[in-house]
C-alpha cells in the first residue's frame, strides 16, 4: 500500500506579546497574541525525519519579538504584513505563510478630563483580529472583530418558520436577540488605512444590528454583511458567524405572576449558529 | 466511634438572570448571576434523609426569578437584601442566608451623539459583585469589583528584597505592573447609595493604582485599601487580592538587538498573589 | 452595487444529551454533545426575512432528543447517520446536513472484581468524535479522537534544523515530547464496525507514538497517520493535529545544582502546532 | 482616621512542575501545580515599601524546582512538607507557610500485557490535592481529591421536601444523581502512608456514593464523610463539596413519545451545591 502526504502545515500558536512605546512621559501599550504557520516543501521532514528545511517554531516566536522590537508594531494588519514578508523572504522552502493576530484592547485610565500617560484598563470581551496570508503570488489581508457581544431587547421576531412533528417553539413577534459576533473581511488591496477602516466597519456592524428589524438571525447577519460591503469599497468579501445566545423567557405563572416578557434565563448551551459569507457580484452594477 | 456534623451549607449556584425593563421606547437591560446558600437546622437531612426542612435549590432559583419579576432588581446590593429578607422570613429553619451576586455590565450602543434605546454591548472583563449575608441578628452587605484588569508601564520598582540561595530575580527600578483586581468591602450600614458609592470606590482604586509610585505589589495593595477607607466613611473593611500578572522582558541581545524595556512576554502562570484586608482601627481618631 | 450570498450555513451547537438504558438492573449511561448544521436553499431567509423554509434550530435540538428516545443511540457514527438521514428526508430544502458528535466517556465504577451496575466515573480528557455529512449524493462518515493527551519522556530529539539570525533553540537529542492529539479519519464506506474500528485506530495511534523514535513532531505525526492507513483498510484519509506542548528544562545551575534533564516547566502558551492530512495514493500498489 | 492592616498574605500561584525520574529504561513522570503562600511580619512592606523581609515570589518558584531536583518529590504531601519546612527554616520573618499542591495524574501506556517504560497518557478530570500548612507551633496536612466526576442512574430520590409558593419541582423517587466531588481531609498526624491512604479514602468515597440509597445530596454527602471517618482512623476531619450537576428529564410527550426516564439534558448552570464538614466527636467512643 502507498500512503501520500496530502496536506501539511506547521507553526507556532499563541505567541504572547506586550509592547510598550515611550513617547516622553506618554506611553503606549499594546497586547497581542500572534500565530505563525508555514506550508511548503516539508515532505522530507515528515517522511524521513530530515529537519534541514524546518525553521524551529521557537524561532518563529523569537522573530515575533525581534520584529516587534526594531519598530513599533503599528496596526496588527501591518505587523502581520511585516512578519509574512520576513518569513517568505528568508525561507525559500516555504510556499505559504499565515500570520494570525489578535489584539486585546486596553484603554487609558481616565483622570479628570484627560487620560493617564501610562496606566491602562483592559477592555473586552471584544478583540481585533487579522490574518495575513502570503504566497509567492501575493498576499491576502483579512481583518476582523472577535467576540463583539451585542444584544437588543426588542425589534426581533421569529415567526412563519417551517414546522415538523418535533417543532415546539412558539412563534414570537418580540424576543431578545443576543449574539457574539465573529466578523472577518478580506480587503481587495493591502493599501488600506487599517485602523480607521476597522473602526468604520465596526460602526456599520453595530448600527445595522441595532437599527435593523430582525425577522431571523439569518436576515440580520445578511443585513450586517450587506451594509459593510455597500459602505466600504475596499472590502471584497465578509464572513459573519452569529451564535444565537438564547435568553429564554421564564414562565412566571406557576408563581402567581404575569408573564410580561421581562424576566429571562440566558443559556450558553445549546445555541443556534448562523454563518454567512457575502461578496461582491462580479460585474455587478447594482 | 462517633461522627459529628461540624458545618454544613447548601444552596444554588450560578442562577442566570436577564432582566428587561421597558420605559416606553427606552429599555434597560441587566445581566446577573446569583447564588443562594443556606445554613441552619439541617442535621436531620444529613443524618436521616429527612427532607422536611429542605427548601429545594430549584425553589431558590425560582425565587430569584419571581423577585426579579415583581419589581426591578435595582442595585445588586438591594436585590440581594430583598432575597435575603425573603428567605429568612419564610424559612424559620434557616439561621444564615448568603446571597452572592455578580453583575455583568452592558453599555448602551452609541448612535450619533446619543445612546440607543434598546441595543447594548457587553463590556468587561470587569464585573460588579456583592454578597449579602443575613442572620437572625442582622445583615452584612459586602460590595465589590471583580476582574478589574489594570496595568501601568512605569512607576513600579521591586528592589531591596530578601535574597537566598535560590534567588535569581534581578532588582528592577522600572517594570510593568499588571494585575487583575478583586476588591470587596463591607459597609458599616445597609443605608448606602450603593451605585454611586461603588463608582466612587472604583475611581479611588484606579486612581491610586495609577498615581502611586510602587515599590511592591504589597505596598500598592495597601495604598489602594488605605485610600478607600480614608475617602469612604461608610466602609468598615476592605479586602484586595492582586495577582501579579507578570510581563517578562524578552532578552533581545541574542537577536543582535538592544534591550530597551519595550518588548515583553505576558505570562498567565505562574503568578504572584498579594492579598490584604484593611480596616479601621478601633477608637482611631486619625 | 450588488451583493451576493456566497455561502451560508445554520444550525444548533452544543446540544447536550445524556441517555440511560436499563437492561434489568444493569444500566448503560451515555453522554453526548451534538451539533446539527444545514446548508441549502435559504437565500430568501437571508435576503427577505422569509422563514418558510427555515426549520428552527430549536427543532433540531428536539429531534436529537426524540431520535435518542425511540431507540438507543448506538455508536455515535450510527446516531449521526440516523440524524442525517432524518433531516435530509424531511427537509427537501436542505442540500447538506452535517452532524457533529462528541462522546464524553464514562466508565463503570469498579466493585471488587466486578463492575457496578449503575454507577459511573467520568474519564478524560480524551473524547470520541464523529462528523456525519450527508448530501443528496451520499454520506461521508468521519470518526475521531479528541484531546488524547500523551507524552514520552525520551526517544524524542530535535536537531539538524534550519537556523537563522533569530534561532536560539539548542539542538537536543533527548527531550520530552508531549501533545494533545486531535485525530479524525474518513471511512471509505459507512459499513464499518465503528466501535471496534475506533478502538483499533486508537491503539495504533498510541503505540506508534510510544514506540516511534521521533526526530520531530512532523515525523511522528506522519508515522502515526501512516500506521493507521496501513493497518486499517476501511480508512481513506486521516488528519492529525499535534500541538507541541512544551516542557521546558529548568536551568538549575544558578541554584548550585546540576542539570540532569529531570526538572521541567510545562507551558501552555506558546505552543508548536503540527498538522497533517494523509491519504491513500490512487492506484498505489505499495 | 487610622487604618490597620488586619490580615495579609502573599505568594506564588500555579507553579507548574514536570518531573522525570529515570530508573534505567523505566521512567516515572509526575505533573504538579504548586502554590506557596506566606504570612508573617510584612507590615513594613505594605505600609512603607520596605522589602527587606520580602522573599520574591520568583524565589518561591525557583525553590519548588530546586527541591524537586535534589530528590524525587514523592507523594505530594511529602513534597509539601519538605517545602514548608524549608521556607519556615530559612525565613524567620514568616509565621505561616501554606503549600498548595495539585497532582495531575498520568498513567502508563499499555503495551500488550505490560506497561510502556516511558510513554504516558493523561487521565482525568480527577486530580489529587494536598495543602500543607506550617507554623512555628506545628504542621497540618490536608489531602484531597478534586473533580471526581461520578454519577448514578438510579437509587436516588428527592421527596418530602419543604414547599413554598415558588416551589415547582416535582417529587421524584428515581432520578440521576451526578456530582463533581471535591473532598479534603485533615490527618491527625503527619506519619501517614499518604499514597495508600488516599487510595483507600477514594475507594470509600466512591463505594459509598455508588452503594448508598440517596434521599438527597445532603444525605449522600454525610454518608460519604461518615464512611471515611469510620474506616480511616488517621483522619480527623473531612470536608466535602458536592455540586448537584442536574440531568433534566426531557419531556418527550410533545413529540408523541412516552417519557420513560431515559433521555436527559445535562446542564452546567445553575447547579445545587451541598457542602459539609464532618469530624470526630470529642470523647466519642462510638
Amino acid at each position: 500500500m502507498s500512503v501520500e502526504l496530502r496536506w501539511n502545515q506547521y507553526g507556532k500558536s499563541r505567541v504572547r506579546l506586550a509592547r510598550v512605546s515611550r513617547h516622553g512621559d506618554r506611553h503606549d501599550f499594546r497586547d497581542l497574541t500572534v500565530g505563525v504557520h508555514f506550508q511548503g516543501d516539508f515532505a522530507a521532514a515528515h517522511t524521513q525525519g530530515d529537519n534541514t528545511g524546518v525553521l524551529p517554531t521557537d524561532t518563529m516566536k523569537n522573530t515575533v519579538y525581534a520584529l516587534a522590537a526594531d519598530r513599533e508594531p503599528g496596526e496588527i494588519e501591518e505587523f502581520g504584513l511585516r512578519l509574512e514578508a520576513h518569513f517568505l523572504k528568508s525561507n525559500p522552502q516555504v510556499s505559504r505563510v499565515r500570520i494570525d493576530l489578535v489584539e486585546h484592547p486596553w484603554t487609558r485610565v481616565a483622570v479628570g478630563a484627560g487620560a493617564h500617560p501610562h496606566a491602562f484598563l483592559k477592555t473586552g470581551p471584544e478583540c481585533r483580529t487579522a490574518t495575513v496570508t502570503g504566497t509567492r503570488e501575493g498576499v491576502i489581508v483579512e481583518a476582523g472583530i472577535g467576540d463583539l457581544t451585542i444584544l437588543k431587547t426588542t425589534r426581533s421576531s421569529f415567526a412563519g418558520f417551517h414546522k415538523d412533528a418535533y417543532t415546539t417553539l412558539p412563534e414570537t413577534e418580540d424576543r431578545i436577540l443576543g449574539t457574539v459576533v465573529q466578523a472577518s473581511w478580506i480587503y481587495a488591496t493591502a493599501e488600506v488605512a487599517f485602523g480607521p477602516c476597522r473602526q468604520a466597519v465596526r460602526r456599520t456592524l453595530i448600527e445595522t444590528f441595532a437599527g435593523h428589524d430582525s425577522r431571523s438571525v439569518q436576515q440580520t447577519a445578511y443585513a450586517m454583511g450587506q451594509a459593510v460591503l455597500e459602505s466600504h469599497e475596499q472590502i471584497e468579501e465578509i464572513r459573519l458567524s452569529l451564535p444565537n445566545r438564547h435568553c429564554l423567557p421564564v414562565d412566571l405563572r406557576p408563581f402567581g405572576l404575569e408573564n410580561r416578557n421581562e424576566v429571562f434565563m440566558p443559556v450558553e448551551e445549546p445555541h443556534g449558529l448562523i454563518e454567512v459569507k457575502l461578496g461582491r457580484r462580479a460585474g455587478g452594477s447594482g
